[in-house]
């Protein structure tokens, strides 16, 4: 495009409308790996068009209330199948926005992946498992989760389907859970969001559901965000992203009461035991290598930080880790803000005593990224500046600390910070077992999934799993953002019905249980109808 | 006490030890029947006593994370048979300290209520149907919720047993799930905190668990308030008191990403249709005025706004309320601060043009009370002024809205913030029941318990009660302050096992399922083991 049409701006969906943004600004987004601006103009919107969707928002969320669960079971089905329909084309766009590799990644593994979430929510919805229901028979009592409210995202730049804001986790777990969304696309991957996001509209239209259940817009300026997390109408908000954008957030929503589950840094420990570097040392340094570096290390639970011994397996580890990131070949970047991220979180490590392990190798300028980059530390200065060691380092490096003694380990575990994730690598043999019983409460404490000989980089969507943890890992460490139904519960009010006629309960809460639905009844989980 | 002794404070409870508190000023409690002094002094600690009590609660919340869940259970148990041997001693002395009656009030309802919860939080603790445990068998992920770590409790001035910070409800939920309290006593009845601590401390011991699961001080300045509360090694904290206060102390904890728990003003609004009032309308004024002034207005749930349709009956309801009011004798307020509170509310509820139904009949002059209080506006000058007419009239004061039409009514309901509880009263013919249809939706998104027929002021410890509600009747509308298990979940965070070796799981998350607990295994609640 050129000229004229390079003044056209990409439509927000407001109201079930796809119509011209009330504009404040506009932008373009970048290709990562020609590093290059992409022809496509999306809007700024100023405040109009935020008071517009919360408006629309709070009258669907009305609507929504009273409709049936089978329609939004329908409508997330519906969803899925529409983007498998397109998926060529989704993930062509998204690899262009974010350069992410279509294989293996955007086509074998996100979008079944994202797919899969929708109908995982559809059952949830369909067999009210999130809702948790509980009836105390003896003083007429009964409870259940119930929606919430609007909700507001704010999706990542790192996966732009499976946590899109229109279409990821989050998004699925608003939906199914009864509330209308309002999404703030990510700015670096606008287009795969617009399209999206048409697939769901049309998807709503089918299913019979309020056509604002889904509303989009692209960017906004710092105080409208603000302005809108603390929004009355609005039920709860989410947040995936830089730390300081999200705090900022949080405290706008926290004054007005706003629930605000924000996920904002994590540097996922990995703990390496001696009996498990003696037995498989090289094998570990392929695991971590692997891990570390996948999707250039732009994984909510990329391991940032490895504790070894200080021992001569610590330093064959160490040895052999940076040879492996030297070798291959380094990730694109998502954008120019994460390369000047990552390259700022290196310069702060190495300025508060770290060494570098990597041989810093040119990489491709013709894109966005930077040498793979192991740094270390040893546990002593790591304990001297606790906080500066935990930089989050978002993207293609990492820290290695080389710990004198289990104690040590102990000491630097009890200074972290709340992470999503903490692992223990120990011997198969059981050698480390008495390290393990010393380390793992002390680890246990910081971080909502622990793991054993585990990286923490997959991050399966199941019902036991735990995708938050402690802050700042999470804004609420009992919360989890992946898994259904335990996700769902985070866009919830609990509803409690008290002495309420019998006709007038919600069908999942009368005698006759009709959706056969798992309920606590007097202190026991069953399926069954009260006699 | 005089002379010399009068200089003496009451020891503080840090670490396991009564011991002088480093004071930074003292205070005496009033006896609210006589509105005189108490002479015994209670100290203002300063931040070497907040830093002890912290550092102590670390350490010991540690200690519990491996402790049997058998031995807090087995505390709870003992406390509370050590409440009921000293029942009338304690009792009498919060009567000294409240002016509650002993009965029937504290001795046959409060402290019997306190007791049951701890007995209560005693069988979740033992069971952990609080837990959660969810296991994933294909894909070897396991979860359960797990102590947050060290809970900070503000108790609120009325119910100085029931919701006392070191014998009441959060206190239960607290150590049942795990956690060490800090229990800032309320100013007003330090005695009654004093001793219940003492009697929780011996039950510590006998228990076997860490002497710093409870810990009390008396007060503290705001500054160091806000300190404590968003202190990192603090798991969370909950508040039951002014809104003024609560929302300060939020910040601190919000900006600190500690969980906090606030309950801070509902006027529990009650809706009479037509029908009702055509039916039983003097029947209803009588249950209105008893939940009303029951207790002297002063409990969460008590009805502060009813909305009656402006016709015959309705004016007949206010009309006999009116009279129930003057001809009841006017309870004792807890303090000169709720005296104080009371009358600023009544006021500024006259400021925006409430009219007085009641005579102002004088009140005994020589205890801290208010004449009952029966305040009426239309539903028209209501909605001119919606925020104004929400003023939490905190005692025995109600304001009666007179509402045009069925719609006038759902538009007040509209304008409500958040509140615990809403009553609709319809007509046991189903008269009502195109308005209940209308209106019930509108009142539901509002309040956290719905009540039919019911006054709200009877909050049964119940596993399906919510005492919770939209902000600002708490601080998430997805949490109960009462009721087990339900209210241990908030002192709990989620904690994930991916892949963790089977000898390494708590029993609770094992494949042999020893406790017998319910499970919630690949999508089903079973409490069989996994084969």
């Amino acid at each position: 495009m050129s000229g004229e049409f390079a003044m056209y701006t990409a439509p927000v969906l407001i109201a079930g409308e796809w119509r011209q943004a009330a504009e404040s600004g506009r932008f373009q987004p970048t290709n990562p790996t020609t590093a290059t601006g992409i022809d496509r103009w999306y809007p700024t919107s100023s405040w109009r068009d935020c008071e517009a969707a919360l408006e629309a928002a709070a009258t669907a969320a009305d609507a929504l209330r009273l409709a049936p669960a089978e329609a939004r079971a329908r409508f997330l089905e519906l969803f899925a199948d529409a983007i498998e329909a397109s998926a060529e084309e989704i993930c062509s766009l998204a690899h262009e926005e974010t350069g992410l590799p279509l294989s293996p990644r955007l086509l074998d593994v996100e979008l079944p992946r994202t797919t899969g979430q929708l109908r995982a929510a559809a059952t949830a919805a369909r067999t009210f498992s999130w809702a948790r229901a509980t009836i105390d028979t003896a003083n007429n009592i009964r409870s259940m989760h119930a929606p919430i409210g609007p909700v507001l995202i704010f999706g990542p730049n790192n996966f732009p389907l499976a946590f899109n804001g229109v279409a990821g986790g989050d998004f699925a777990a608003a939906i199914a859970a009864g509330n209308p969304v309002i999404a703030k696309a990510h700015s670096a991957h606008p287009g795969t969001c617009q399209q999206l996001a048409a697939l769901a509209a049309e998807a709503l239209a089918d299913a019979g559901l309020p056509a604002a259940t889904l509303q989009m817009i692209y960017a906004t300026s710092r105080e409208d965000g603000y302005r809108m997390v603390s929004d009355q109408r609005l039920g709860a908000a989410t947040f995936t992203g830089s730390r300081t954008a999200g705090l900022a957030l949080k405290q706008a929503a926290d004054e007005a009461g706003i629930p605000f589950y924000a996920e904002l840094s994590s540097i996922n420990p990995v703990v390496l035991l001696p009996g498990a570097l003696r037995e498989r040392g090289s094998e570990l340094a392929e695991e971590f290598a692997g891990s570390c570096l996948m999707g250039s290390g732009q994984f909510c639970t990329n391991p940032g930080l490895v504790i070894v011994p200080a021992s001569t397996e610590g330093e064959l580890f160490i040895e052999r880790t940076g040879e492996l990131f030297d070798s291959a070949v380094p990730g694109t970047l998502l954008s120019a803000g994460t390369l000047q991220g990552l390259q700022q979180a290196v310069a702060q490590l190495e300025d508060a005593g770290a060494t570098r392990v990597t041989h810093n190798i040119e990489c491709d300028d013709n894109r966005l990224c930077l040498p793979n980059t192991l740094l270390h530390v040893s546990g002593d200065t790591f304990l001297q500046h606790p906080a500066a060691f935990q930089t989050e380092a978002f993207g293609n490096a990492a820290l290695v600390v080389s710990s004198q003694s289990t104690e040590q380990t102990a000491e630097i575990l009890a200074q972290l910070e709340g992470n999503l994730t903490g692992c223990i690598y120990s011997s198969l043999a059981d050698d480390d077992d008495e390290d393990y019983a010393r380390l793992a409460p002390v680890l246990r404490a910081k971080v909502g999934r622990l793991l054993n000989d585990k990286m923490p980089t997959g991050v399966a969507v199941s019902p036991a799993m735990n995708h938050g943890g402690p802050f700042p890992a999470s804004g609420h460490p009992g919360f989890t953002a992946v898994g259904v139904p335990a996700s769902m519960i985070r866009f919830s009010k609990l509803d409690c019905y008290d002495n309420v006629r019998p006709q007038r309960l919600p069908p999942l809460l009368s005698d006759a249980n009709p959706l056969g639905a798992w309920r606590c009844v007097d202190g026991n989980w069953t399926r069954e109808p009260i006699c």
